[in-house]
């Protein structure tokens, strides 16, 4: 029974883990993917919040607290993809995110606290209250990016 | 203050997205990185997990919820991204994601359902109870792996 669940375990990762990720075997390379990963599907969601902001489409309270909700859970999940000997690849990291690994730390405590309020007034539903907390989640990106990321 | 409002807005969505995706302005472009990005965050959790399943790291029952409740929130994301016209690039997406749109959304749905089962599992620390229920989340993977990805 166990030889079955391992090999069950086996396959289940094997076609959880996707054709790129697979061939990459190198635990670097997918953490790479992985922190990529979390920061694209971030991306996204600030896509509708910011033309929200910028009255470009019409403002949805429940649309924009969903994505404030998805930036605000996946803000906690890159930090552990850098991991030490993972500047490989088409990496924007710079080496300062490991020397100074406390500092950035905090920059991405920072992003986490300030998606967290983002949440919190946009469950008020009013778009000129989001507006400036919306600046200050920018201002967290743009920190750590000014300090952490080539461009 | 719109004006600088708008300008703000402008800036925090540039700095927020990712160089590479940036530089992508194609809608399709960024709907790709959207969907792998969710998919390679996700493949990411699997990986502590499976190993724990398989006895090839300790069980950790607080470790393996976090990561069964990241794979359930992720769940939800990938969907989204597969927008039309964006059957592009390197994508392993086959065309029948598109001609089968209902049928590989209930695919979607049955992720979600089978995450959340193992949340809720997870939860009780038997990690005897969690090996079937993995196996479970495992196989909606791999249906829609065989269905509607490329190898």
């Amino acid at each position: 029974m166990m030889r079955m669940t391992t090999i069950l375990a086996g396959l289940v990762l094997a076609s959880a883990m996707s054709t790129t990720a697979m061939a990459e075997s190198d635990p670097a390379e997918r953490a790479l993917e992985y922190r990529q990963g979390a920061f694209n599907a971030m991306a996204w969601s600030f896509g509708p919040m910011a033309a929200m902001v910028k009255n470009k489409m019409p403002y949805d309270a429940a649309l924009f607290t969903m994505h404030a909700e998805r930036v605000a859970f996946l803000a906690h999940l890159p930090l552990e993809g850098f991991v030490p000997g993972s500047k490989i690849g088409d990496t924007t990291a710079k080496q300062e995110v490991w020397d100074n690994a406390d500092d950035f730390r905090l920059g991405m405590e920072g992003l986490i606290s300030e998606a967290n309020k983002l949440v919190t007034v946009s469950q008020a539903g009013d778009l000129d209250a989001i507006r400036p907390q919306f600046g200050a989640l920018g201002k967290t990106c743009k920190g750590c990016h000014d300090d952490y990321r080539t461009e």
